[in-house]
């Protein structure tokens, strides 16, 4: 056997950094059936629909959550085709929401580039997401499983609630870490939990594997939405080719803000006070915020945090057989963690 | 017998003006169940959610949707109870879109009330919009028909496609009727004839009566966004407490707008250019507007064109038995058409 020798041992690893690659060769076929599924059916008479649906798509990411229903699918033996119909509906659920933050969010940037709301205004963004979430309701009846109709309603329900109990805490610096936890559990965490579920719902698994399956997506979303929020205060994000400091500006209360806000003096919570609760903000505040949180060990901890829900992600996964499948789900964990670094 | 000396004789008639009194005496019951259900259903442990629903469903309307899927079932001789939550779904949807047009549109006001997102914000009203729509998915799943679902998640389809449709000829003076009235199919009609299909699917009646239903609601939709874009320029909707030009202000090209103006001369379509599609305006113009539009018959004959609709409404409705739930959605017709006066 030959020696692998990580290139990438800055950090003083042995192990290569961790990547979706075991888990994206494993679904590639699939995944781009997904692929079509999303184009043919994001089309519509109305020439609009299908331009502006494009461009999020196109300029959107890793396809994570429909990959997660493909691998989960996958993990419970699934031989059918039902799993890549109902990762589209995962991804247009999941693109209607980003077309509704960035909305609410008044984004003019998502990834490096344009957002839709900044290209074809807040009007159509609303209404187009309206469109692929209505659709992916279509693409589910298709598919005829009423139990993941509830999944993905339910999940759904759940989303928006996330997203408004998220414009409660926004400005609001005494936000606790358990309310943190139940906003990115809603925004975030209970796609990530469906998009898994429904992987197992299509396999006829028992109850048992359909819950873990369920656990193991809840608890990469929170992993997920915690590093997310780790990055918005970290050098790494500018490496990424993102912006750094969004939720700053937008006043969002993440944990990394929590954590340097209690463990911080009073001339600190003034500071967090101005910037965030009346949203007076000058141009070093950004780096001096970057300063709190470095001094508080806020990101570090946040990280530390995210370990935690990983190590009960993987363990939902223990009544599983090992294997290529069930490793591909455990590097995902490991992937989502090491992106704060 | 008394006779009944009618006291609506304003305008010469002899009969009684038309009113959805005789269809809301048939389902006040089942309406006071829908309306407990809405209450019951729209709550969330995010206080916002049950605030900003409330204030939208308190202020709005009729129940004109939601009575028709009770009056539907009914004319097909339904028995049970699922017509209520369904009826229910039905008024989340039209709620939800309600939230999202306010946004879209940008108002301050309906029906005289300040709009939710002029009190809570953008953000909310998208947001909430969106926990509405999904919660009306879960109340479908809960009753468990996959036809309804069918229904609901292709009217909702349709819904975003006429409003993003209606964006596209918004401004454009050149619009035709045809592309006209494919706008409003789809923004107003399609959840009219959904409300009344669905009615008579629970019912569980052959598919020549489902798509009477269907074809009823259609034509009655299509009377009422007639109707209610006539309204717009007519000084009867200051009458009904409403503002007029509100369309007028925002550049939409609704049917009143596309008669004055293929029936206007060079100078008219110059005004009809400068105010609608530059959106250039100053404080005469809607006077201006209104008087070319009268000159033209262009409301009267928008009122015309309703009354097609409201033949062919009538005649779907010959293969159901006479009796009071059948003169009532006859009288719904009427009510529709006659609100222009």
């Amino acid at each position: 056997m030959a020696i692998v020798v990580p290139l990438e041992g800055e950090h003083g690893k042995r192990k290569p950094k961790p990547s979706l690659d075991s888990l994206l060769a494993l679904v590639k076929e699939d995944l781009d059936k997904v692929n079509n599924v999303i184009l043919r059916r994001m089309d519509s008479k109305v020439p609009l629909i299908p331009q502006l649906a494009g461009h999020i798509i196109a300029s959107g990411g890793k396809r994570l959550r429909p990959m997660l229903t493909l691998a989960s699918a996958r993990l419970c033996s699934y031989e059918g085709n039902r799993h890549v119909n109902l990762a589209a509906c995962v991804e247009f659920i999941h693109t209607a929401t980003l077309l509704h933050d960035d909305v609410v969010d008044e984004s003019d940037l998502r990834r490096g580039n344009a957002t839709a709301n900044a290209l074809w205004g807040n009007q159509a963004s609303v209404l187009v997401g309206d469109f692929l979430f209505s659709r992916s309701f279509q693409l589910m009846v298709e598919d005829g499983s009423l139990e993941v109709l509830r999944i993905l309603s339910t999940a759904s329900a759940v989303i928006a609630e996330g997203e408004v109990a998220q414009l409660m805490t926004s400005n609001d610096t005494s936000t606790s870490e358990d309310a943190y936890l139940d906003v990115i559990i809603g925004k975030t965490a209970a796609l990530f939990a469906a998009a898994c579920h429904v992987g197992a719902v299509v396999a006829g698994r028992p109850a048992v594997e359909c819950e873990a399956l369920e656990s193991y997506g809840k608890n990469l979303g929170i992993i997920f939405q915690l590093i997310d929020d780790a990055l918005d205060y970290s050098a790494r994000q500018a490496e990424l080719g993102k912006t750094v400091g969004d939720d700053f500006r937008e006043g969002k209360i993440t944990l990394p803000v929590i954590l340097a806000y209690r463990r911080g003096d009073d001339e600190e919570r003034a500071f967090w006070h101005r910037t965030l609760e009346d949203g007076e903000q000058t141009d070093d505040d950004l780096a001096h915020a970057q300063t709190l949180i470095e001094k508080h060990r806020a990101i570090a901890d946040t990280v530390e945090r995210a370990r935690h829900y990983g190590a009960i992600a993987r363990d939902t996964l223990g009544i599983f057989p090992d294997g290529p499948v069930k490793q591909s789900l455990i590097d995902v964990i490991e992937f989502c963690i090491e992106r704060a670094h």
